[in-house]
């Protein structure tokens, strides 16, 4: 078994809250992350997938195919975007990076394994500090 | 003369507009930082200043007061805010990293000369990509 | 399960060495780790937690509760200290990284767990070259 | 059970493709990387070792001998090299980064073994943004 | 005066020669970077340019623009390239980064200038630990 | 006039405080720099060289021979030591970093200028954070 990881990045807007909440219930759940006028991240991608190889070509994913999954599926849905507003795979989720890292895995799985792979680990980061990863 | 640079980071969102053009007009000029429902970035802050060392001590500015200013003017200020909304000092301007990084010098300069220093450059990298410079 | 990595950074002194030994013994043994006017690192510390995801909040540990955690049992307790003079969870250890990732999983474990969480992974590098990870 | 990761670099140059095939052949299966003239990469490897620490030495491999052994058995033999042409272990084979990290894999695994510990993964990173992993 | 630098990166190999002499002579010269096979790097390359803000705009050069310069002035011609018999604006030189510098600043100078910006510094690095800059 | 950067790394202990001072004067002084019993960083050296390259070499320093100055006259002094204790070129200085980059500075100017390259910089990051620069 053989593991890739493609890294990429994405900028973008979010808010964690619940609409039902006031600013200030959200406040003391979420801290300053609620802040209802916005703040954003340089996300970084993470998406590692796994196979084993074909031995004629060394490699069991085409690399274009893989940036150009993760680059439909996710990156022009949510780069220079809000994820609240604008990220339908987001809607009725709290815009956390741990429900983020969840959606991307569902939204990628189906288009990874149609390239014969297994998709293995979602990891994001926040910020520097931060890193959220989900294995499914 | 010794420089010295210190690093911050802080989390903010922004959006490149200006309110009498239309969407469409802005998006032509700025491209999709104009988008209306906000993006963000991790923006990476390097503040250098720079002054001659006392023999004595071998330094010519405490660090921690340092931080202490940049703290204070800048981050409690910019983290996890709205530039166009939240942030006094880029009120009236395009939110550019531009603007920002001259906006951020204007607040800093006279509290490092307070601390007997002198300001000398303010670099901004708004991605790991691209990154700004500002000398006065 | 998701799981949860904070990057925290800490300056310490250490000697590698066993103190029943002569310094020419510990040299053989530790090279110049063992060096006895000590020497020091930068250290990165990785504490990954997991858990399950709350459905209402989207996480499930509090990120401001766990940097808290490990301000308090680790960082004030190593930063700008001696590992092997200053440092109660190491004492009468080797200080090496790997016996430092062990005492701190140690330390963490216990207040992990009361947030409702699992620690996962203690992960330390020394420097950019050399890092260590202990699962428990 | 400890983890002990090693970082080393190295500068190669290489081309995916398969001798009996046409340039153009080579081109629709490899893409760019398939450029009869070569092309290279600042290659950096990742060597995870594994195994319980001597409490009285507090760690269970020296550092010295497993940089030795990396040294000895893979940067000697790629450093400024050409991977398809001058590397024996590469021989015969496609040179992809995941057929890189099988044979880095097979050259280690003994004499990590005769130091008595195990080996658990090789990483290698082709640029910053396509990752390897492979774990035997 | 404000300075934009952009980051790209480009995989590419070569050889540091003189064409006149025997492999024995360039090796005692340029060491093994004179290796008859090839060897490679991923170059990181920092364009900077200079100018003074529009008020109304916050900006100076567009930096799309900038973008699409580098892209088709140098990264088209250079990743995954031969820089010694590849790249037209190399030949007869030396492949050295000192000349990929110059080489790229009188390439990109022109282009830059008829955006209203100036070019002011071509920073590339080798590897982590060797970096060029040259300033026309 | 071209620049190169070399960058290295050295590992040390050390303390800022001055002998004829009190630990309470040095504490409120130096803050937490000044631990009697030392910490130590990871220190990252970056030193900048320049000169007119040679159209024949293509370069104007060995990359190799600059390597070996910095080792000889810096690296091999100060890794896995004690600032303050075990290097000549400090005694009688403050240890802060300021004093180190200009002690750098004098060791190093005779041999790169015996080399017939001038001395530009000496850079170091004590921290990721926190950078001294000095020019002569």
């Amino acid at each position: 078994m053989i593991y890739i990881t493609r890294k990429e990045q994405f900028s973008a807007a979010h808010r964690m809250y619940r609409e039902e909440w006031s600013d200030e219930e959200n406040l003391r759940v979420f801290g300053k992350c609620s802040n209802p006028n916005w703040h954003g991240h340089n996300y970084i991608l993470y998406v590692t997938v796994k196979g084993e190889i074909s031995e004629k070509l060394g490699l069991f994913i085409n690399l274009t195919s893989l940036k150009q999954i993760i680059k439909e599926k996710i990156i022009d849905k949510v780069d220079h975007k809000n994820l609240n507003v604008e990220v339908g795979f987001m809607h009725g989720k709290v815009a956390t990076t741990e429900n983020l890292a969840i959606s991307i895995w569902n939204e990628l799985k189906p288009a990874v394994e149609k390239e014969g792979a297994f998709l293995h680990c979602i990891r994001i980061s926040e910020t520097e500090n931060n890193t959220i990863e989900y294995y499914g």
